[in-house]
């Protein structure tokens, strides 16, 4: 539905996926990295990269392109700061893992009419352009706001690059998908850090460890830099979700002294792990961006597991 | 270096491979299951195997064969009772995930002598005989216990089973096998449990989940009752891990709140599993079962990441 050109500030793992699913799906897309020496080759392999954000943002200022901001949470000012002076009427979305700090941060630029938030749930233990692939974001779910005020034409444009990358869009109001990932992403990193501190203690306990350690503990070979940026990010609905955390396993400790039992905690987790393999996804068929309350009806569509698998034309006018 | 028979007492997931295993290796092996419907189609599938207890340990009586205990602990007790009344002087493992608490069980049984204890560090999901897979411990590590007293020409017969069946041998005293095992198998199910009950909480966050939350909750879908035997059966060295994760989520909590930082936890977490990534274990080559300080020897390799990959034949006397 849409041919916008795509310019995609910050070529990691993430931005850089991006720029080379887009490419791939048929875009005119091109990126800018503020070290040259971690895009080293992608020039090479063809793709339109490089280290001058104002050049890359005044081409997009020219073209109409949609913004990607693809940078750690901490790098997002600066960039904004320069999408303000070079770029300020473009449609912007980003692929940061929390959408609250990152909107107020876009509100504090003056660009919330101009902002939809993005958030692809995908990801690897590697990072780096050179770890980037198209394929990254296939069957993914990526999340596309629906806030007060969202641009019905930047909501399109938004959702059109997530499924030209091969995603569903989930359609989220931001603090609901802040509180939502505090859960089930950022969560299972702080755990995962933990289980490796307290399991990885001796060569025995090193050499004994199986299946149930080295999965429970995979995400905690991530980035330090990058799992720091995500949940400190997030950090008020980081700590609820890690008090209920605490309060279980307190719980748990409890149950396993004074009866010798795990049955609470049992019980329960396997019931949840039970209704999340049995989660099925809907379709959301019936909305038109723009339509009288499509905000609302797209957030209770969210709610209640609803993805948006295709995009209609824009409505003339 | 054996060519003992093999008598399986339990044909779950890990009895059931065990059995498995030890007849494409050229053992002549059966197993006794105290339900028939669970081992459904495994006499069909040429596999000797039957639901009367004294038969089966009455063959083992007259022919030598390694017992090999593969019952849930709560049913440890009652295996051992008819062990003790049908084939006492027979060399005894069991493939428990505790080791003290059978030691234990095997004491007041008097069954001691004869006896050492085993544990393979595999597994999966899926339970029952319709789960096993003779190819389950290949590359395993299987810890075969090297506590006081321990009979040479036993642990020779329950490590060359080990070898038998495609793993590596780790010798271990019980209760410090029981504190790994509790740090890098049963504490990773309690954080699997609790992370599944604090994600799964609605549609929206089950359907924004992704790798993180999958692999950090998958053994949650284990079956309940083999997790709470489990972890009940190593409840103080268990009481023990739990606290020490406990320690270090709440301090986690504490920077989180107060510095908005993760700092702490995720660097720990981080150099944590970096090590465990790095861990590489030796052989141990140079131990004879049965010489001066044969047993320390091995418990002292053990500790250091040592594996036996091959057993000389036994002594002759």
């Amino acid at each position: 539905m849409t041919t916008a050109p795509v310019c995609v500030l910050g070529l990691g793992l993430i931005g850089g996926s991006v720029l080379r699913a887009a490419v791939r799906a048929g875009r005119t897309a091109w990126g800018y990295n503020r070290s040259a020496d971690a895009i080293a080759g992608a020039a090479d392999a063809g793709y339109d990269t490089g280290t001058d954000l104002t050049a890359a943002l005044t081409r997009a200022a020219e073209s109409g392109a949609l913004i990607v901001i693809a940078v750690p949470m901490p790098a997002v000012d600066s960039i904004l700061d320069a999408i303000a002076e070079h770029a300020p009427t473009n449609p912007i979305t980003d692929v940061v893992s929390v959408k609250v700090e990152v909107g107020d941060a876009v509100a504090r630029h003056g660009l919330t009419a101009r902002y939809v938030g993005g958030h692809p749930m995908a990801g690897t233990n590697r990072s780096g352009w050179s770890a980037a692939d198209p394929d990254l974001f296939r069957d993914a779910v990526w999340v596309v706001t629906v806030d007060d005020g969202a641009d019905p034409d930047v909501w399109r444009e938004v959702a059109a690059l997530a499924l030209d990358c091969g995603s569903v869009v989930v359609p989220t109001v931001g603090d609901e998908h802040d509180r939502a990932v505090a859960r089930i992403s950022h969560l299972p990193h702080l755990l995962a850090e933990a289980l490796a501190s307290v399991g990885a203690v001796s060569p025995l306990a090193m050499g004994l460890a199986a299946g149930s350690f080295r999965d429970g503990t995979r995400v905690a070979s991530s980035s330090p830099e990058l799992v720091r940026a995500m949940c400190e990010g997030n950090a008020d609905a980081l700590t609820d979700a890690l008090d209920d955390a605490l309060a279980l396993l307190t719980r748990a400790r409890e149950e396993l002294v004074t009866e010798r039992s795990t049955k609470t905690l049992v019980t329960a987790g396997h019931a949840a792990r039970t209704r999340y393999e049995q989660h099925e996804r809907f379709d959301i068929i019936d909305v038109e961006p723009g339509e009288p309350g499509w905000l609302e009806k797209l957030r209770a569509a969210g709610r209640l597991g609803g993805v948006v698998r295709q995009i209609r034309s824009a409505s003339p006018g």
